[in-house]
């Protein structure tokens, strides 16, 4: 038999060869002295060349003995055997990478399959570290000038800073912090509100609804039964009504409350500077600046309410909604996802480039075959992206022979861009976010633990 | 040669150090006794500094022998050699919790990349017992009341009430579910049939249908060819009809059977008020109600159909359409979801506020940019909300330069929302609905000795 | 200090202790007496109790040995420490069962945390071979008949059989299928253009298209411009047109063709019954029938073209695409999914369910708010439905702040909905098609012997 | 106890066994001679079968030494035990292989549970290797025709081809790539806007825009509201019009610079035909023809501008957006993309051969139910294509009972289908992603060693 042949002529040329005895962290392995020999310039080669008793042999047993991890040891022996390196799937990459460095290995000799969890245990130590770092509580760094000279007015002034930074400081900010809350969603509800019809009133009511006898009259005449809706449309005109002086009045208790608490959260901040360039506070800036100069002028001016200056103040009010992440200041989750997209930035560059290529192709492709249709490649780019993205509005569809093929391969290529690179740009959220989770489920008293 | 060197330095200071072997379950693990002093105030860096034979010492093999997990004391030895504790991927976190606990150390010196495997065993355990928990009948823990005094009246209300409840129990009971789930079948697709077209008759006839020749004539005379479907929308009018007799008739049998029904369930449950508060006897009385205070009215006042109560109960009907959870009932599925929604609650509300968000905030600059197009913020928020969802109906579509511009960036927008959030959402379905699966195909006598 | 105490606690009632030693496949496994006891009725257990030497024990090296799974057998020991099984995740869950039934245990011990793990692996053993099975060909069993009483009839008989179903066997077996599937091609692509505009002509040409001259004069007669759109829908009218004679010459050929290939499969197959069972051979019938009487009708009576019948016959024509699935004969990965979804049937009808819960509430709810606009709940549920699975016409809107409401909750319902039930379907198929892709790179000689 | 009869009677008939001991790279095993023997034709076999010592024996330690993997040979003998191969799930497939190899087994015996695992690594390790060189650069190969005949033009040349090819060579080198990238979007930007109205003047301004004033007269006058829009699509033509004077001299710019680039990268380019052929030279050339023809026709005819040619040749234009694909040349992810699509093309067929048959079933379907609706079945696939991707323009709906019920499944389907068959195209993006992703972030230096 081929086998056995096989056996012999194997056995034969490890004759001369003497068997090597490593206890690794207790448990013993076993191989030829020439297995070791294979991989050069390594710290087992070194121990089989030498065929010297170096300081890790132990007489007594006849064995070298290693302080190292056996499990991954097996994985390292066995790249001597067979010269190619794979990583145990169970053994954390870290420990790896420790124990490659130990033996004189490098991580570069590890194969391709193994390459990718080897990786990633090694990514996420970091990343995760980082994330851990995010949510810790930083009033401590920041109160540190305060710290250092310590008077009355200074640990005053510490306290006030914890209890309007740290809701879960006290009962008290806790409260504070629901009001705060409160008023960011009166402010946004205000704003969405008021612009709605049944909480405007007519500036001046020249504007009769017209009632349906009329309207009777007017199809009749031209034969055009949607006639009503078009003059539905007609008759409430946005521009010639006002809020009601409800809205109105919530709008400026909200501006007042805004103001006086940017005002009292500034005098208590440790680093002013610091203070003004945090996001949420620049956010707070923009809001309240257009609402002030708004209300001067109107003090200035009461009659003027259609000069130019007054009505872009208006308009710049819409930057309010802005304020909606103030109320996600204490929420983890999201804290976790504007993390995540730093780190993902370049996926999320990934995605916005493969798609913005399509709709380039398609868009050309679109205007060429349909230029009547799809007048200038602008709104083919729009049409690609609404078509690309599965959004599909219908407001520009292709009309022709052409265009449906066109149509068709547009549809394809964007379900298919969105599925290949969206799982990238969103992969790392769900882990972030179960890792955060966790954390969070662990009692206060151990999570301080871990924030070393 | 470096390494050489490195590896006479790392011996030299090992020198005058002592070997320590640790017996733990039979595997033998080896390391220096000053590497078990590295981590003070644990079990192993106390048997190290002690210095003394301890209770473990097994003086006969000279090596401490520990009565634990071989597999999870690899990781733990190495954190004392590399003082990063990292856990075993194949090891369920569970083990390694009491292992930790044994040995004296803390499961937060986990390293973050093995704390995710590591938390996620931990959380499994409780969540999927809950699981199991969850789906055990708990008819006996009910009528314990009974059992207590066991009469022959109480014998029979509790086989009554296994007969109701349990289909599983016996055949008739298998029946009876049948023909229960027939009623609601029937009292559902009654209710939706009843107001189409087909299924319903004219209260009074006085509405004709213009014959096709007057239609063209009106066309020739307004040139609107679509004026055939408007006419046809006035023609059959949902208010001027009434549903056919025989749908009616239906209609009050349903009513009869789960009036019936709730009646005799409500006499032979064990706990009274127990069963008033279930959520689906509080559909059947909320479906129940409307009706038979329907068919009061009309016995009373047999002509009066127009009064306003009358009409309102009609419209409460459409409660009715709950029903469809009494079908739900039996179907392990849907409480595997009802479940996955009560621990995931936390998760569906962070998908709602990031939309809610990017909703608000591109429902303000579209409001902002296009003011004429969309009237209020509200109507901007519905656009918002059925583009970023991708649903995209286009009955309000941008039409100027911003307002594509605004709408490329919420479609974009839209796609990671979705994306980002609803994986994290329904992650935990799959896993618990294939947990119930498995159970599921265990056979029955099996299922009974795992609800310990 | 506390920890010391506990160890000495510890130890003290280990006392009076004796030390098992268990060699399970050549690895020792070492534990106290007492532990095996904790679990009675099992195997160690009884080990324990007898406290006599059993088969298993090995008077010389002192120890019991079994010719067991090491791996497995160290989760199974730290049962008996903790009382609480957790298998080893690396461990297939196939080798734990075995492993779990030697020692008298019970796979419901297996703690909810690594129950899926180990559930896992022994559901996709069962569906995996089967799944081999299923692509494993049987014509061998099929012709046993002919094998069994060998004639030289019989055996051109297997030979034309093989030679029309296995495409593989030879060059010319190979060339027939692709005949035969270029005539599926033929046959569907001149049934999809001969419905085309550009290939088809008119009966008798007594509509003439309106030149642009009177298109201008009835837009301005009737103001409405968007006229030449709706003529000209008018003008080519499918009724009155009839295919090209090239595309019907095609369609005799191709019938012709199929009627003789089916006669020939039919004439050659081993089973008659079992041939006109499958179901491919039942859509071949399906797509003749119609044909032939078609043309038996024109050969008898030639002038009438529009009898009910003949009409009919027309009509029926349309099976004929379902000839598509001929195509799929050969293509493994539509028998995958063909697999799949018979395996699956279950969460299939959970997601038509769930999706149909989901549409009837909300086509309720939405004809409940606005029943102007939703005239009856069967147009509700095509909107519910259009509107959950995010594909959004626009062909039916909410138009009123309730609608709005509603459709609001629609799609978010929608969305997760179809997120929670979509994953679970298509779960399977992802592992089953990786699965078959890893056999069919096996060389064919490999694949044979693997067909067990 | 059943139980206690079933040990005794395993024992017995092992009495007159012998027990094996093997070494295997140190980890003892041991195993029943008579399991041996259980799997014939295999090197333990022929071990337990000759009965005689052979070259792996050690008479001293009474026991077989293999040099070979420990872990993996723990599934290997289970093998024996069991006559089930299970694989290991924590040791790569690549070592099994091997260690299958070695002891004279099949990977065919693999049980299907765990052939997925193994055959993922298998897989993975030829995929990724070929992923890894995908990434390294050519430009010494291409070069070896100079490096062979060293001159210094020759040196020169491959200096110069750095410089052109790799932007990492140099800063110089990196300039260059930034300004090259700079014209393709500025080429790319230029096409676009001058299809855009802004950018565009009317070639002779007889067009002109009707005031508002008469719009209101021809709204009276027809009746018609929408007139507006329909009128304002005829006052802006795109034929009428050419681009704005800007635009085309940027236009010039572009083209100069691209001819100029072309022609100096084909001087030093190493292998001209090899040059001429690469896809994205295919493209420069593409785009530059029609526009130099162009501009030699304008030199010779300054006056015709309405010739076909000149017409044709403005056409072709279009194909400058390719111009896209040269920005993405040192783009990786791109190369991932372009490597994944390459490697699935079995599965991107997969999934537009099940989109394509659902299509032309749904589209048979509705257009034998709706057939005055959907005139022929192109415009049915059209419509399935775009409902079964969840586009849903809404510019084909069904609009009766049949066909409400076909949109249903056409919908359900559709999902089903993206869901089914979209992940198996995607699956292997994201793992090249991450795996190139990793190789990116090793130091330059390192990446180097790798590419051997
Ligand atoms: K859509
Ligand atoms: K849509």
């Amino acid at each position: 038999m081929e086998l056995i042949k096989q056996i012999r002529e194997n056995e034969k040329k490890d004759k001369d060869d003497k068997r090597m005895r490593l206890n690794v962290g207790g448990h013993s392995f076993e191989t030829w002295n020439s297995t070791l020999e294979r991989i050069p310039g390594t710290r087992l080669a070194l121990l089989a060349t030498l065929k010297e008793a170096d300081e890790s042999w132990d007489s007594e047993r006849r064995e070298y003995f290693f302080d190292r991890h056996p499990g991954a040891f097996m994985s390292i022996l066995h790249y001597y055997r067979t010269e190619e390196l794979h990583a145990d799937q169970n053994i954390c990459g870290n420990i790896i990478k420790g124990e490659l460095e130990f033996w004189g290995l490098t991580e570069l000799d590890i194969e391709p399959c193994c390459w990718g969890q080897y990786s990633k245990f090694k990514d996420h130590k970091e990343t995760l570290a980082a994330l851990d770092d995010n949510f810790t509580s930083q009033i401590d760094t920041e109160c540190a000038v305060w710290d250092e000279k310590p008077s009355s007015l200074n640990k005053f002034k510490k306290q006030m800073w914890v209890f309007l930074e740290e809701p879960s400081s006290s009962r008290g900010a806790k409260g504070y912090a629901v009001i705060s809350m409160f008023f960011v969603v009166l402010s946004i509800a205000t704003f969405c509100l008021e612009t709605y019809e049944s909480f405007r009133v007519p500036i001046n009511s020249t504007v009769k609804p017209i009632n349906n006898t009329g309207l009777h009259l007017v199809q009749a005449a031209t034969g055009d039964y949607c006639v009503k809706d078009k003059l539905l449309d007609m008759v409430y005109s946005f521009t010639d009504t006002k809020p009601h002086i409800v809205m109105q009045v919530l709008d400026y208790i909200c501006a007042a409350y805004f103001t006086t608490e940017y005002v009292i959260r500034f005098f208590f901040a440790p680093r002013k500077f610091y203070f003004i360039r945090q996001p949420l506070n620049v956010i707070d800036i923009f809001c309240l600046i257009p609402h002030l100069i708004a209300i001067i002028l109107v003090t200035v001016n009461p009659n003027d309410s259609t000069s130019q200056l007054f009505k872009s103040m208006l308009a710049l009010r819409t930057v309010r909604i802005l304020r909606v992440f103030k109320l996600m200041k204490h929420y983890s989750a999201f804290n976790i996802l504007v993390y995540t997209i730093k780190v993902s930035i370049k996926e999320l560059m990934l995605m916005i480039i493969f798609l913005l290529t399509g709709v380039l192709i398609f868009a050309s492709a679109i205007f060429y075959v349909e230029s009547d249709n799809f007048n200038n490649i602008p709104l083919g780019i729009w049409w690609a992206l609404v078509t690309m993205t599965t959004v599909g509005y219908g407001d520009k569809v292709p009309r022709s022979q052409g265009g449906y093929i066109i149509g068709c391969f547009c549809v394809i290529c964007g379900v298919l861009t969105v599925a290949f690179t969206v799982p990238i740009v969103v992969n790392n959220f769900a882990l972030y976010y179960a890792h955060a989770q966790s954390r969070i489920k662990l009692p206060p008293h151990k999570r301080k633990e871990l924030k070393r």
